[in-house]
């Protein structure tokens, strides 16, 4: 390669159907144009010193390109060819633009903001199998948030505490119940046990109430286990399994989607703040948003804006960027994306009936609300919490007051006098 | 669970047959015992709000323990009781210990710092079927360090010129050479193509030279696709795989190495320093190394020290901190755990041969030395570059100092003279 062949090309301009386009955020003891060389060469054919073996030919082929340098905010946005990709992977994706940039002399702070895909790369992924109006359908459910319920204590109640408590909570109009992150096969809660037992009785209540339901196992595990536990769901009538994506890892998640086992994947995020959290360096939710849509997750956690897990602990003023942040992933969950179908956003952690008219107004109704601890932890029991999340709903259909509705909902009284918002 | 039930025990005595010990730096805007509360809790049985369905004996049975708290250091250790994991699956692990807590409101920074396992714990692991040993007796290889080579550019080769260059670079006297993490089937370097012109040049150099050589085949996809390629390795004659573990996940290497293809397993981090990076908030190395261990890698990327990947670009002060890290990955790497075999470590990226006699210094012999553009950069091309890189581990075994010993091998000296060091 000669001196002059550079990968900063401020003049070019991408073509979107033949080039992934990747957004940084970029920080470094240098210019910003010298960063941005840096991250371009090791994220497509370069490295840090000059190669004998690297041809003008190949570089003008395969070099990634630099089009566009926001010194003011610090952004960068880069063009890459689709031949340094093989298609329908998104582990080789993660190790070109999510790779050893992160690690860079060059870098004090990197972040990889989003990636926008070519048509023809989006659709040598799957998407997901269900989807929005697949779940919507398959529920019955049409015109409100989906009412969902996560089973607590994450860990410790035995398989059949598990199996009864969550056919109470379906009867009570819970339409979706899902084991929490940790919980996959334990000695007093194994995984084969608890499926029998919980689809026995969730058949029970779906004909008492006249009402689909749908219980999220986690098949969070080695890969060969989480299939063999997600063919056992199939096996046993099942409509649905979860992963923690960020556990278990993409090279896994493909592989569940490509089985093509007709169950609803359900997508756990659990670890995944350890590299979205800094909105400087690491990975945004947004693109992790987008690879779960490519892998073929058909309901995802996303941000809950109000809950328990976002930083609104942090100044005040990054509060409207964790908003926008949040919207953003939404919306793009949501929206027409080549031919693969749209994923159902989660609002998962912190829930509680008090906040459900913000969150609405927010996010909308084409969601799941998640209530764990929002939930149980209702004063007079998990059935009652459960009612009340209800109630929190139906006076947001119905276009009613939170606190009027309350008057003539008893456990909507009580969880709104219990936590504060 | 009553009020008056707490994670935080301080007299608490770990037992540590029994419980996985995990240590942690925090930083919150309330006091490190609130943070330690809520950290303990929700990678456990806890959530956010009192359950009415958490009761004392399953708190007392399965509540997470801080037995320790460092307020000067912001260093706090928890126990948690093996009842809360599955043996044998490092995704249910993460999802607890690694999980949500790096979300929780009341985080302002969480760093994973280190993980200690009960040996009935690590005993659930296979660990590497060849580790260090194993590697240098198929290498007949014991009193130096490997002498590794990255095919460079990382994309852009076909899968002929790969080929040829690899058997140029073995000719002249290194062990092992791998492909780089980013490229895996491209169209112009297909797998399979690379696979059988490698091994096919593989054979006739290992022959002419009487010495066994290594080709590191990134195998680095989706589940079956990475397995499939992983077979046709083994099947074809080669000796070694490479995952990119973080891009693949652990639930992706635990399922290599659960095949049993008795190929080894090189493990390479692209992606790691997404979470590493920052000493305040995410995971340690440290932590990864050891993970790489129970999951059965035999040979990994981990600290180079003096190479281009470490943060020698910030404050003075910190270096010896990371060099001291980089220390504690090589020690756990290299020591007895339990039963299993340990792993050989692997110092890649911006190394050249000027570095080697610090780099041997500080970490030994036992370890695998890449060099990429630090070979492929040679002003005389690879093969030039291959015995400049010998040359400057002879000069290290002779106990000759580098520039003495370039006095007489031309292709050292050009080395030393084109990177400063």
């Amino acid at each position: 390669m000669k001196e002059k062949n550079k990968y900063l090309q401020l003049e070019y301009k991408p073509n979107y159907q033949e080039e992934i386009i990747a957004t940084f955020y970029g920080e470094s003891n240098g210019s910003l144009e010298e960063l941005s060389e840096q991250v371009a060469g090791e994220s497509s054919i370069g490295t840090w010193t000059k190669l004998t073996t690297l041809s003008d030919e190949v570089f003008q082929r395969l070099g990634a390109r630099i089009f566009s340098l926001d010194k003011k905010n610090n952004i960068f946005k880069i063009a890459y060819p689709l031949s340094l990709f093989e298609k329908g992977s998104i582990p080789q994706l993660l190790s070109s633009v999510g790779g050893n940039i992160f690690s860079m002399k060059a870098v004090k702070n990197l972040r990889l903001e989003n990636i926008e895909f070519p048509e023809k790369y989006i659709k040598s992924y799957p998407g997901p199998y269900w989807g929005i109006e697949g779940i919507r359908k398959m529920l019955n459910v049409y015109d409100r948030p989906i009412i969902g319920c996560i089973m607590k204590p994450k860990i410790g109640l035995t398989s059949k505490q598990n199996a009864q408590m969550a056919s109470q909570i379906f009867a009570n109009g819970v339409d979706l119940i899902k084991d929490d992150e940790n919980l996959t096969s334990l000695s007093f809660n194994k995984f084969e046990d608890r499926v029998k037992k919980v689809l026995e009785l969730k058949k029970k209540v779906e004909k008492k109430t006249n009402q689909k339901k749908i219980y999220v196992f986690n098949v969070t595990a080695p890969v060969s286990l989480m299939l063999e536990r997600a063919r056992l769901v199939k096996k046993l009538g099942g409509r649905c399994v979860m992963v923690d994506v960020i556990s278990v890892g993409w090279g896994a998640v493909q592989e569940l989607r490509r089985q093509n086992l007709k169950l609803i994947i359900h997508g756990h995020r659990a670890g995944h703040s350890a590299f979205t959290r800094n909105k400087k360096h690491g990975i945004s939710m947004l693109v992790l948003a987008n690879l779960a849509r490519l892998a073929g997750i058909d309901q995802f956690h996303t941000g809950t804006v109000v809950g328990k897990m976002e930083g609104g602990e942090e100044e005040v003023c990054s509060i409207n960027d964790l908003l926008r942040e949040d919207w953003r992933e939404f919306d793009q969950l949501r929206e027409n994306w080549a031919s693969l179908k749209p994923i159902l956003p989660i609002a998962s952690g912190g829930l509680h009936p008090g906040l459900v008219p913000q969150l609405v107004e927010i996010l909308g109704q084409n969601l799941v609300i998640n209530f764990g601890g929002g939930l149980h932890g209702h004063p007079q029991g998990s059935e009652a919490g459960a009612r009340a999340a209800i109630q929190s709903i139906e006076a947001v259909q119905k276009g009613i007051k939170i606190k009027e509705y309350a008057k003539t909902h008893p456990e909507l009284k009580v969880a709104l006098n219990y936590w504060k918002f």
